[in-house]
């Protein structure tokens, strides 16, 4: 069930900048929707998929050392209802956090889920995890991962945005939309990337599209 | 599977205009999300429930006559996987239509499914519809429907804008989007009234906010 959308991890539009206001090089803006989704700790690791295991290499991300892995979950919602084959996506991290489109959520029955930035979990909801070796009540770290750009600080001068600002992000085609609330993340190992759930890049039609454009 | 979507027809949202350039009297703005749902006519009724039935009346619309029909059928797309409790909305029309958000046609194995306003449906793919008394092939009419807005003349006034026009319809709160490419309806019978589907409900956080406005 909905198969294609956690092997769809990525769905990318890359779209090449011309340099402007002589501040070059100019960089490439990918767009990439990321399905759902499962980051996990090592203890969570220890008990779902046994003590001392590791997460293996399904597929590399576009971010540096990111990918997602061959590991799968099964997540139980307050609904009684589940998703299964709810792909983990590595290097492990310190909490454990799930990342779910609205549309799966309501399926699932989060109807208020938050939308929040990666690792901001306090307050977020929790869930059953099952796992081939063992099942975790995770007490919080359910979101809906909010729209966001990975930068570095060369990208970041080219767009004259700083750590915390928020940007646009217009997509043409016959479905076009404008993100009013992508949120800037700068760090030194990224590369222009804006990320979106399932449901912003079916909403807007991202697939039938490169006309998209990173607006400060 | 997904109920709570099919079940959920109508998630609403209602803004009150002010009155403005002395064009009042000042209409309310409402915004609908619809799930996927199915229109059928007089001939495909007879094959899927039966020759002579009619649509049962489950709930009303908010536009005029418009009803969520008790009759659900079943459809099976082409990457051999099904959706089930696809609801009918009536009344019947003259030809059979599906609106899926993107959501659902990718689960489905629809990967290109054409953005269509209701009734314009040649060259659109098809797919077998169950029903309890029989199953057909439709050979055409699943489409993701556009998002668009209902209104009548007065309210077409107050916007200053005509049949065939496109608007914006900005949505705030966290997820904050502005969808430009709403297809403007304007009919007599008419309550001013924006149709989006799930996917753009669900991108834009629908739920969380009424700093919603709609723009020429």
């Amino acid at each position: 069930m909905d198969r294609t959308l956690v092997e769809q991890i990525v769905r990318q539009v890359a779209v090449e900048y011309l340099g402007r206001n002589g501040k070059g090089p100019a960089p490439t803006l990918t767009v990439m929707a990321s399905a759902r989704h499962m980051h996990v700790c090592r203890e969570d690791m220890d008990v779902l998929f046994g003590p001392g295991t590791e997460l293996t290499v399904y597929k590399d991300l576009y971010q540096a050392g990111n990918f997602a892995a061959n590991e799968k979950v099964t997540i139980i919602g307050p609904r009684s209802r589940l998703i299964s084959n709810l792909r983990i996506l590595g290097p492990m991290r310190k909490q454990s956090q799930i990342e779910l489109a609205f549309t799966d959520a309501i399926m699932l029955g989060f109807d208020d889920l938050p939308v929040r930035l990666s690792g901001n979990l306090a307050g977020t909801p929790g869930a059953i995890i099952m796992g081939p070796k063992g099942t975790i009540q995770l007490k919080e770290g359910i979101i809906r991962a909010a729209i966001h750009v990975h930068m570095n600080p060369a990208e970041a001068a080219f767009f004259g945005v700083k750590q915390g600002d928020k940007m646009k992000l217009r997509v043409g085609g016959p479905a076009g939309v404008t993100f009013n609330q992508i949120h800037v993340r700068i760090d030194p190992a990224s590369r222009l990337n804006v990320h979106m759930d399932t449901d912003e890049a079916n909403a807007c039609g991202l697939h039938l599209t490169k006309d998209i454009e990173l607006i400060k």
